[in-house]
This record gives structure tokens, C-alpha cells and sequence, in this order.
């Protein structure tokens, strides 16, 4: 809550923690500091044998050059591939600070009390057979978790492949892959321990430089929000790479990824994206797995970089990871052949980016540095002839001009100049830009980028696709970064958004006798209402009836035209339960009739019983807002084009409650349909800000009331002044 | 026309050629033979300085061992980069099959005309300073291509980078580019000549064996459809790949490419897809391009594979130059570790790929084959102590499952299998696959895929979304190929589509007539009418009125609900200029009356004059169905959902006339709002076989039209029974 989070309480950034965030994030900092700088590492369980887990392990470690003790911990040898071994950690001659755990499952819980006993903070724990195997294994791990809080020892794992260093001093590799990449400032957690290793082989292949890597396996103890909160304070990372197959906290997650992304970037691989997906997600991490759009809202609020591909993934790090600020979208195209220009101009256009016409003063200047035959438009074409030279040139040229914000530089094919010498130029010319002009270099040759443009942090690339798609997200990460400049809410009721009033007024609605009025579950029609009044948002005048006279004196008593429907919660026009557009008492007495007689026929006389007589709203923009509860998600709220083709067209917005005020705002102007709401072809300007409240209101129900976990209000009219909720259905969870 | 392609006039499939394209392609033959199997290559101009662009061409040439003499043609030397050289064609020791000129452009026909009168065929023009540097090198290239008529000679370029062949006797390099890669069955054109090296660079890095690259320069004779052709009939390819700035002749490339397509698949890369792309296309080739829905359209249309990126290019070549045949889309998925199968699993249902649960039997199988703790799911994860054995033994068992249409199996950093063995195993387990069973490997580490994979003819990646992505793609253009199953109409008039009965009428319309009663191009109501009337199409009973007592007769004599609207051809609803649901005569004239003051009042009282009263057609779903003329495609046809939103929701399709029946119902069914028109949440279902008519009119009215440059039917509403055109409006360009 906000009266928690006093100025100053916390100082990186606007986006603050909660407090029980905050006090983990320090509880867990030595700790980490532990698993991912550690001064003396044990490997408990170590083998002489290299073709098993354990003896792959510490040969890795051994190879990894670690610069303190390594300390094979083994019951039955006094050796372990050369290194004297001891029988426990009470008789390593040091005390490790990071603990390897490789036992079979029942012998962990031992070494982490032992751990725990000499003051060992750090214990990662290789060994499988815990949760990830069903509920013995479950009781082990909680077993083991409650040892090692008690003796104040943090976990990673179990069922993990281990922790890695890239970091100068304390570079070392506790894991079953070979590669240690080179030193860096991109850092990697993974909840698939395999994977994660394999996307370090990428990077490396990619001369990607590595912080640190964390297989977070079962995730008993540190987690993904751990990492994120410690990697995000250090001052030696630059962006942060997660491969993800559930989100276990989601609201949590959204608080700790804005405060962490306000100072470094957070790059995701989310996995399960699909039904194939899921079903591979849920046998492997025993966690079930949300629908894709609702996690695809998750990861926006979150502020988080999602990547479509593992090449994505490296694509963005490789920009993200040497350039920290962007001027903004305008790009200039430098190359040596027309084609790339062209396939380069395309990509940028299709990321977001913006190829601009360059003005007279920078075309002028690239004139004279440039022969007659080349193109000074935007791709600047140099033409096969041109020199290094003329690379250097034309790109501080560009770089100083103001209609440019970034550049990407294309080198074909040799004719002329040669990559080494194109790359030390841009090496040269790279100095002279502004630090937020990315210069982003790609070389289209058989050998790909000289290394040298990695080492002098010119990100760069092979295709000019990867480098545009790469640039235009950054770009638009950065961008939305700087928009965020409010406290969002908290996940508890108290604070959630909706209006004051209408948060005095929900108090009074009474969920108790509504559910006693419900029917299978569904509010009743007037406490529906009720709930949608005392949230301020506004429901048409109607009275219920049960007889075509009762019909007729209603429409003369709302003294409009009225429609006359079905009061059950069901699709009612499905059905046949709505008639329209009743001017005249005998309409309306017919109309009920009507709607008798068809779902009579229709063998639904029971829903019959209960009509209600409505005040028709006749113009507007139909739309439907709504909520449900997604099984690991919690509650999301919807706002979509409403009417007949709602589902047909699926022009939907979704996102995770609580609702930010730029929640409201983008998920209303991403609609497809968002022009009807704003003066379309000549219509009326209509009451968007009636429908930020609304889907304010909807929020705050959500967040209110857990009980309701499906509502929708379809159609809601949003009117030139107002909105208007002219159906509503509500669901109830069964009663606890 | 179809009598012009009797049975057996070309056997080569079911997409028949028009006798022109039949008798260039005969034509061209030998001289392509000679531009890509050479005996004798001059290079006329060759220089021996190696730093100028005739220098470095023939030391690629010389250094690229081809087997036949190499003749430099120098008037000033005799000896080139230490070969012998000759003042002139004629004084050459054998007579050159292929010439290769890189003179200055004035002294290019000189050559060409000797050529000529030498009897050699083929003559490749490097030279720039044609018809890509304005009018006076286009006067020079017509003069260019006249003396080749004359002569016999067929022309690469001008302004190209040249020809290369990597096919086994007659490998040669004579191009600008440095790079020869190995022999294989990938051909490559290109319309950007550097572009295109660079392409062939990344190729050999990639490992992909080519057959034969041009660039074709300004295009002035050998031009993309005699190199399809070529190509398509040439045993020794099993892939093009084109990259396109333009397509020339869109009809004549549909038709070649879909006849090409059934042996061999095209991909191509057609860039300039977005405006800043198009601007740099405009001053690259010196030709307009068209929008990008239509060319999409066109390339949908031949049947080729469009390529989203360079990268995709390769992998497509990748996959469908070592695979023929695809059974389908299962896919079973293999790993080593849990998180790539799910990346894997995801990328395959991203890609129209299923990932089936595996049936008892194949199950069962893989549990004998597996350890207890690996997963028999699909994916089927090993888990990392699987064998480079598990891989072959579980490849074995999943490609003779009838669960199962292909492979992907992904290798993960090694524990315990190493990279090599595990592809030993995979050259192995190929040999025991079906022909038709795709086994595409993914090997996620560091080093990427052995070599061993490839030369085998196994596709390999680094990432499962790149393997994934080529074989959905390929399995797609697999089962639509085998769908093509009736020729095309051509693309003259009198072979369009629509029935002949409403050719026979179409005949009896008008166009001059037309022409005089219409106002700014856009035909009178009654003459739009009469023209869809003659081609099928069913319009609204309607009747032309002046006055308001006019209006209500018309009302009576209609006798049913009507519209009153203004006649003229403009957005109708946009100015207020109809009224619906008028059942009685004083309705009728009311709504008569109201038009006119509401136009008045906005100011074009003119429009107001004439008025139509028109039955009013009161169910059925709105769409909308017109043609435009592209100014490089010709005449589009699209269909969409109609009404009020159709330029909100952009729910459209589109194809170039003259449509194929696949085309029309293809593009219907495409649609986001199909669903409405069959019968959507108890609604009726709709005449779509008589929305198919209307497309077919359409289609046959902008062939048989040519004035027509613009026409929509909008609303077109789609009925239980037929299809009515509520509204038409048709332009014609201005008069000759």
C-alpha cells in the first residue's frame, strides 16, 4: 500500500516494493552473493568418475579455473579426479561459502543441516527426486526446505543443473555443461536446467558475454523474483535473460520485473505457448500453465521483453546488452548494396521503426563524401565501390544529423573494402556518436560480424532482419520504460483501484443474501445491478415481471421505448429471449408472449418465469467488459467489441488485475475497433473516459470480491456521455 | 485459352502453358545452357588489376577451377593476371559459348554484335550505365537489345554482378563475388546483383550446395520466368530461390511459377513490402511497386513460398533440398532435455504443425527402449543420460509409427552423448525412414550442427523454431500443391471466369453508352445495375424518383419495406443520404424529404436531385465485394465483411483477376467473419455458393473491363437464398 511505501523507503526508481518484497530481497542477498561470488566452493557427493552427473560437475568446476578452493566432499575416496577429497564438510581446512550438492535424494536434507550448522548461507542442490517425481518427493523436499530454514541456509534447486559464474574474479562453473563463456554483463536464470545450458552454449557461439547462470530446478527456496530483485541492484548487470514455464507469482512478479526493468532490461522466454506446449510444460514442472493471451497481458504489465525464439532472445541481449539508452525510432540505413538497403528499410518498417526522408543539411554532407552514382537518400546505397573509409565517414555524418535516433550499417559481399577494415572504422566512428545513437552493424558475408565490433560493444549481426527486429523492440522497451512514472496498486483489496465512493458503496452490497438469491451459481438481475451501482457503473432503469400486463405497465411507467428480455444469467439472444425496440404498452405485452411462447418451444419454459422490462439504449458503441479468474493467474479483466461478432472477430484486450491507469488506457486504444469510440466517419465522439471507468469499476470487483469468478457485461454501451451496462451476468464460486 | 493447350501439348503437369511461354522458353534454352554449363568463357574487358570490378571478376574466375578454356579479351594486353589474352572475340583460340562483358556501356553492343556474328549465344553484361541511369541508358539498352535480336545472342544484365555455377563439370565463378560454394541443388536469381552474393556468402556458411546463381541485372532479355522455367525443368535442381524487387508480368509469373512449382518449390523474397522498403525499391530498379497485400496476394496466387527474412530463405533451402516428399503434419519431437522439447512442441503448433499424443502401440515401444524416469509423452524427452543409441533406436520406433508424419529431434549441450555420435546414429536411423518422413535435427550448442547431418541430407538447425518454422512451411506448400488440380483460365478477356450465360449478356452492355450518362467516371445507378445484371448479379428492385410524392408511389408499386437514398456513386451513409425501413407511402415521401434538407444543409444540394427508392432487403449478412486496378498488378478483386465496419476491421481478402475457383473459395473462407456466413450461434446458413458467384463476376467484369478502374459492391447481402448487391458503384477511367 501506498502509505507503506514512504518517499525514500525505497530508492531505485518509481516503481516500488512492497515491504515483504523488500525485506526478502535483503534476507536473501548474502546468500546470493554466496551462489554467485563465492570464495570456497564444496562439491558434496563428488565422483572420480567424469561420465557421471556428479564427476562432470567438478571436472567442469575444476576446468573452470575457479580462483579460490574447490573442495570435493566424498565418503569413500580421499582423492576426487586429483583433488584431495574429504569425508564431510565439517573437515574441508576452509569453510566453503557455496555448497554443491550432488546425493541421491534422501542424504540432501543431512548436508544442509551440516551446512546450516557451520554457517554456510548458499547450498545449490543438483540431486533430483524431490517434488518434480510426486508426492514422497514433495514430502522430502518440504522436508528439506524446512530444514534449511531453520538453520538459515538458502536453496537452489533441487533438481537443478547448477550455478555459473562469468564474473571476473569469481568466475567459475558449477554446472553439468562444458562452456563457460566469456565475462559479461548478461545474466541468465532458467526453470529448465538443460535448456538454460544450452542457450549458454548459444551465447557463446554468439560472443556473448555471461554474468551468471542460475537452474533454478524445483525452485524449493530462491526463486525467479529473487534473481531478478539481486541481479537488478548489481551494478555489474546489463541485462537480464529468463527462460520461464509458469509464472508461480503473478502479481508479484509484475511489482518485482517494473522495479528491476527500471534500471536493467528483462528479456523473456516464455514457454507453453501453446496447447502442444502445455502439455510438455505441465509433465515437466508438475505446474499448470495459463492460456497464452493471459500470460502475454502478464508479461506486458510486468514491463518485460517477451522473445518469440531462443534467436530472439540472443538478438535483444546482443543489443540491450552494449547500448543502455535510445534517442528514439528514426533510423538511417547505411550500406554498400541497394538489396540489403531495401531488405533493411523493410525490417525496420516492420519493427516500428521509422525510415525517414534525411534533410538537406546531412544529404548535403553525405554528397560530398560520397561519388555521384550513390544514393543519399534513406538507405544511404555507397555502392559497391565504397571504401572503410567511406563507412566512417558517412556514419558520423548521420550520426550527428537530428533526423536520425539510430543506425544500422550493412556490409555485403567484399568488392572493395574488407570487413576487418569496415569494423575498425566503425570501431573508430562509433566513438564519435552521441551515447543514445545505437549503431548497429550488420555484415552479410560468409565468416558474419570480426569480433572485433563485439569487443568494441557494437552490436552486431549477420542478417539485417534480426538486427532491425532486435533494435525496434529495444527501442519500444526503452520508450515505454519512460512511461512508467506511477505506483501501481498493490495486490490487496484495500488499495486496488475504483473510485473511493464507489468503494464505500461496494461495502454495503451484501454478498451474503446475493448468494442466496443466486441460481446455480448466477446473481440475480437486481443484485447484479447492485453490485455494478455501488462500483458507479450504470445499469438502464428496469423493472422485473412475471405477465404480459405486468409487461405493459412497465413500458408506460419507463415511459420509453423498452426491451423486453429474459432475466436469467444466459446468453439471451441466443435463445430468442430479447425483443427490441417496444414503443407502445401492447408491445411489450406481446413481446413477453412472445418470448414465453419461443423458449417454451425451445424446452426452456422454466428461464420464462422471470422477464424483465428495460429502458432501450439506443445508440452507442456496443462493447463488452468483463472479468473471470484464471487458475494461476487470478483475475483478469477483459474489454472487447461487445454485440453479435464479440467472439466471431475476437477483438479483445486482456490484461491481469489490479488495473494501472495505463492499464485502462492501452487495452482500450489496442482494440482493432477503437476508432467506432472516437468520431468514426463522420459518428459522434463517444465517452472513452466512461469506459477507463467501467474497467476501473470491473477491476476493483475483481479484486474485491474472489468469490466472483466470471462477469460479463455485454453489450455496455458507451454513449456520448456515459457508459451504460445493458446486460450483466455474474458468477459466483461454489460457496466454500 | 484452354482449346490452345490440348492434352499433351505439355506434360509436365497439370499448370499449362500458353504457347508463348512455351516457345520463349524453347527459345532460350541453349543460350541458358550456355550461361550455366559453359565449354569456354571470355571475359571481355577483363583487367588486370584485381582491385578494379573486371579485375576481380576474372581472378574469381580464374580462381574458381573451371574446366574449360578461360579467354580474357584485352585490346591493350596481351597477357591477363598472367593468362593469354586476345585483342577480340573473333581472335580467340576456340570460339567462348559464354562471353562476360565489362566494358564502359557505349562499347557493350560492339561486343555483342561480334558475339553475334561468332554464333555464340550467351553474353553476360556487367556494365552498368543503362537503363537504371536514366534516359539516355535506356535508349542504349534498347539499342543494346536490338543488336542481340538481330543476332541471335541472349543477355544476362545489364548492370548485374555476373553468373556462377557450382554444378559438378561446369563449375565456374563469374561474378563479383569471391565466394564458390559447394555443388548442390539450390538456384538462386536476383534482381539485386551485390544483394544477391551476399545471399549465396551466407549459403555456403550455412553449409547449402548451389547449383547455379544469376543476377539479372536491369532484366533487358533473360528475365525471372525464363530462369523458373529453366530451372524447373533442370533434374539437377531441387529448390529456387528468387529475391524480387518487382514482378514484371504478374500473370505470366502465376502462371510459370505454378508450373515450375509442381517439380520444383520456389522461394522467394520479395522485398520493398513496406513504404520505406518501396521507396528504396523505387530508386534501386527504377520500377513502382505495388502494395503489399496485393503482391502477397500474387505470390499466394503462384504458389511459391514467400520468405519473411534472409534467414528464412535458408532454411526453407535447408529443408526442401533435401526432403521431396512430406506425409503430413504430426510431428514427434526428441530430446535430451524438457525445456527444448517445450520450445520445440510450441514452435511446431505456431508453425501449423501438430504435436499428437502417441498411441498405445508406439508408446509402448518407447517405454522398452527408455529409462523409467524419461518421458514417453510427446515430446519424448530422454533426459540427459539418453544415448547417441536411445537417439537411433527411438528415431527407429517413432518414424514407423502411423502417429507420426516427421521428426524433429533436438540435441542438447552433452552430458553424456556426444554431438558427433548422436549424428552418426541420426545418418543411421534416416536410412530406416520412409522417404516421405521428414527427420529435421536440431543441435543446440555451442559448435551447431555437425557437418556430418548435412552431407547425409539430413536438414539440421541451431534452434527448434527455425527447424520447425521451414518444415511447417514446406508441409503446407506440400499438401497445396497437391490440391492444384485444374488449369487456369489465362489472362486474356475472353477466358475469364464467370458462366457463359453471363458472358452472352455481358456482351449486350454497353460501355459507350454508359460512359455518356456518367458523372466524373462513376456510372449512372441504372447502368452499374444493368452491368452486374449481366453478369449474374442480383440487385434490389428499385425505382428512380425526383419528388417526394414520386417517392411514395414508388413505395406503393414496390410493396414492401424500402430504402429512399441518393442515387448518386458517394458514400451513401457518411452524408446522411439514406433512410431505411419505410413501409408506407408518407414514410416514403417523409424520407424523401429529409434526405434532400440534410444534404442541402451540408452543402450539396446538387446530390439531392435524384433519388432511389429501393426494396429493402432486410436479412442475410452484409459484405462487401469489389475491384480496383493495381498500377503494376492490374485488376484486384477483394471481398470482406461489409457495413458500417469494414474499414475499422479490415477484414478482407484479396486476390489478382482473373480468380481461379481455389481463389474464390479460398478467400472466403480466410475471412475472420467466415463463421457468419454458416450459420453462427443459431443463425441461418448463408448462400455462400452465391457469394462465390458474385466473386466470379466480379473477377470476369475486371477482364472483361478494362475502363473499369474501380467498383464495389457494398453492402452486398449474402441471403439463405442468393446474394443481392444493395449498392454498386462503378468508375471508369477517363477516356482515351
Amino acid at each position: 500500500m501506498d502509505d507503506q511505501n514512504g518517499p525514500g523507503a525505497d530508492d531505485a526508481g518509481t516503481e516500488r516494493l512492497d515491504e515483504d518484497l523488500r525485506d526478502r530481497s535483503r534476507a536473501v542477498a548474502p546468500a546470493l552473493d554466496a551462489f554467485l561470488h563465492p570464495q570456497a566452493i564444496a562439491v558434496v557427493g563428488a565422483s572420480s568418475d567424469p561420465a557421471t552427473l556428479s564427476g562432470l560437475l567438478f571436472a567442469n568446476l575444476v576446468d573452470s579455473h575457479f580462483d579460490g578452493p574447490i573442495l570435493p566432499v566424498n565418503r569413500n575416496h580421499s582423492l576426487v579426479q586429483g583433488v584431495t577429497a574429504y569425508p564431510d564438510l565439517a573437515s574441508c581446512p576452509v569453510v566453503p561459502d557455496l555448497v554443491i550438492v550432488c546425493l541421491p535424494a534422501p542424504a540432501v536434507a543431512r548436508v544442509v543441516a551440516q551446512a546450516g550448522d557451520l554457517g554456510i548461507k548458499a547450498v545449490c542442490v543438483i540431486s533430483a527426486g524431490f517434488a518434480e517425481v510426486g508426492t514422497a518427493g514433495a514430502a522430502l523436499q518440504a522436508s528439506l526446505v524446512e530444514t534449511a530454514l531453520e538453520r538459515g541456509v538458502n536453496l537452489v534447486g533441487p533438481n537443478c543443473t547448477g550455478v555459473l559464474s562469468g564474473a571476473g574474479s569469481s568466475r567459475f562453473n558449477a554446472t553439468l555443461g562444458r562452456t563457460v563463456p566469456r565475462s559479461g554483463g548478461t545474466c541468465m536464470l532458467s526453470q529448465s536446467g538443460a535448456f538454460g545450458l544450452a542457450v549458454v552454449e548459444a551465447m557463446e557461439a554468439r560472443g556473448l558475454g555471461l554474468g551468471g547462470f542460475v537452474s533454478v530446478g524445483n525452485t524449493a527456496d530462491i526463486g525467479v523474483t529473487d534473481l531478478l530483485l539481486y541481479w537488478g541492484q548489481d551494478p555489474g548487470t546489463d541485462v537480464v535473460l529468463a527462460y520461464l514455464e509458469s509464472v508461480p507469482d503473478p502479481r508479484s512478479f509484475i511489482r518485482v520485473a517494473r522495479h528491476v526493468g527500471e534500471r536493467v532490461p528483462l528479456v523473456v522466454l516464455k514457454a507453453g505457448r501453446t496447447p502442444a506446449g502445455r502439455r510438455g510444460a505441465a509433465s515437466h514442472t508438475a505446474a499448470l500453465s495459463a492460456g497464452d493471451v493471459a500470460v502475454d497481458a502478464l508479461l506486458h504489465q510486468a514491463g518485460v521483453i517477451r522473445a518469440g525464439s531462443i534467436e530472439e532472445v540472443l538478438d535483444l541481449a546482443t543489443v540491450l546488452g552494449s547500448q543502455k539508452h535510445f534517442r528514439g525510432r528514426r533510423v538511417a540505413i547505411v550500406t554498400n548494396g541497394g538489396g540489403s538497403g531495401v531488405v533493411a528499410a523493410d525490417a525496420c518498417e516492420n519493427n516500428g521503426l521509422v525510415v525517414p526522408e534525411l534533410g538537406g543539411v546531412v544529404t548535403g554532407a553525405l554528397k560530398s563524401l560520397l561519388p555521384a552514382e550513390a544514393s543519399v537518400g534513406n538507405p544511404v546505397d555507397m555502392i559497391a565501390s565504397a571504401t572503410a573509409r567511406h563507412y566512417g565517414d558517412v556514419v558520423r555524418a548521420l550520426g550527428s544529423s537530428a533526423d536520425v535516433d539510430a543506425l544500422i550499417v550493412v556490409f555485403n559481399t567484399p568488392v572493395v573494402a574488407t570487413a576487418a577494415d569496415v569494423a575498425a572504422e566503425l570501431v573508430s566512428a562509433r566513438g564519435d556518436l552521441g551515447p543514445d545513437v545505437p549503431l548497429v552493424a550488420v555484415f552479410l558475408n560468409r565468416e558474419g560480424p570480426p569480433a572485433s565490433l563485439r569487443e568494441a560493444g557494437i552490436p552486431a549481426f549477420m542478417f539485417p532482419e534480426n538486427a532491425a527486429r532486435a533494435l525496434g523492440r529495444s527501442v519500444a522497451w526503452h520508450e515505454r520504460r519512460g512511461r512508467w512514472s506511477h505506483p501501481a496498486p498493490t495486490g490487496d483489496a484495500s488499495s486496488s483501484v475504483g473510485t473511493p465512493q464507489a468503494h464505500g458503496r461496494a461495502i454495503e452490497w451484501s454478498l451474503g443474501l446475493a448468494r442466496q438469491r443466486a441460481h446455480d451459481g448466477w446473481l440475480a438481475p437486481a443484485d447484479a445491478e447492485a453490485l455494478l451501482g455501488a462500483y458507479g457503473i450504470a445499469v438502464p432503469r428496469s423493472i422485473p415481471v412475471r405477465t404480459p400486463d405486468e409487461a405493459a405497465a412497465a413500458q408506460v411507467e419507463l415511459g420509453c421505448p423498452v426491451v423486453v428480455k429474459v432475466a436469467a444469467a444466459i446468453h439471451k439472444s441466443d435463445v430468442g429471449g430479447v425483443r427490441l425496440g417496444l414503443t407502445t404498452p401492447a408491445g411489450a405485452a406481446q413481446a413477453a408472449r412472445s418470448v414465453r411462447a419461443d423458449l417454451q418451444a425451445a424446452g426452456m419454459a422454466e428461464l420464462a418465469e422471470e422477464l424483465l422490462v428495460q429502458e432501450q439504449i439506443g445508440t452507442g458503441q456496443e462493447m463488452i467488459v468483463g472479468t473471470n479468474r484464471d487458475p494461476l493467474l487470478g483475475p483478469l479483466v477483459v474489454v472487447g467489441l461487445g454485440g453479435r461478432l464479440v467472439e466471431v472477430l475476437g477483438d479483445v484486450a486482456v490484461r491481469v488485475a489490479p488495473l494501472r491507469d495505463e492499464d485502462v488506457t492501452e487495452m482500450v486504444q489496442t482494440l482493432v475497433s477503437y476508432p467506432l469510440l472516437t468520431g468514426y466517419r463522420g459518428g459522434p465522439v463517444l465517452d472513452v473516459d466512461a469506459l477507463h471507468d467501467v474497467l476501473r469499476g470491473v477491476s476493483a470487483i475483481a479484486q474485491d470480491w474472489p468469490e466472483i469468478v466470471e462477469m460479463d457485461l455485454n453489450p455496455l454501451f458507451v454513449l456520448e456521455k456515459g457508459a451504460v451496462a445493458a446486460d450483466v451476468r455474474v458468477r459466483l464460486a461454489p460457496d466454500r
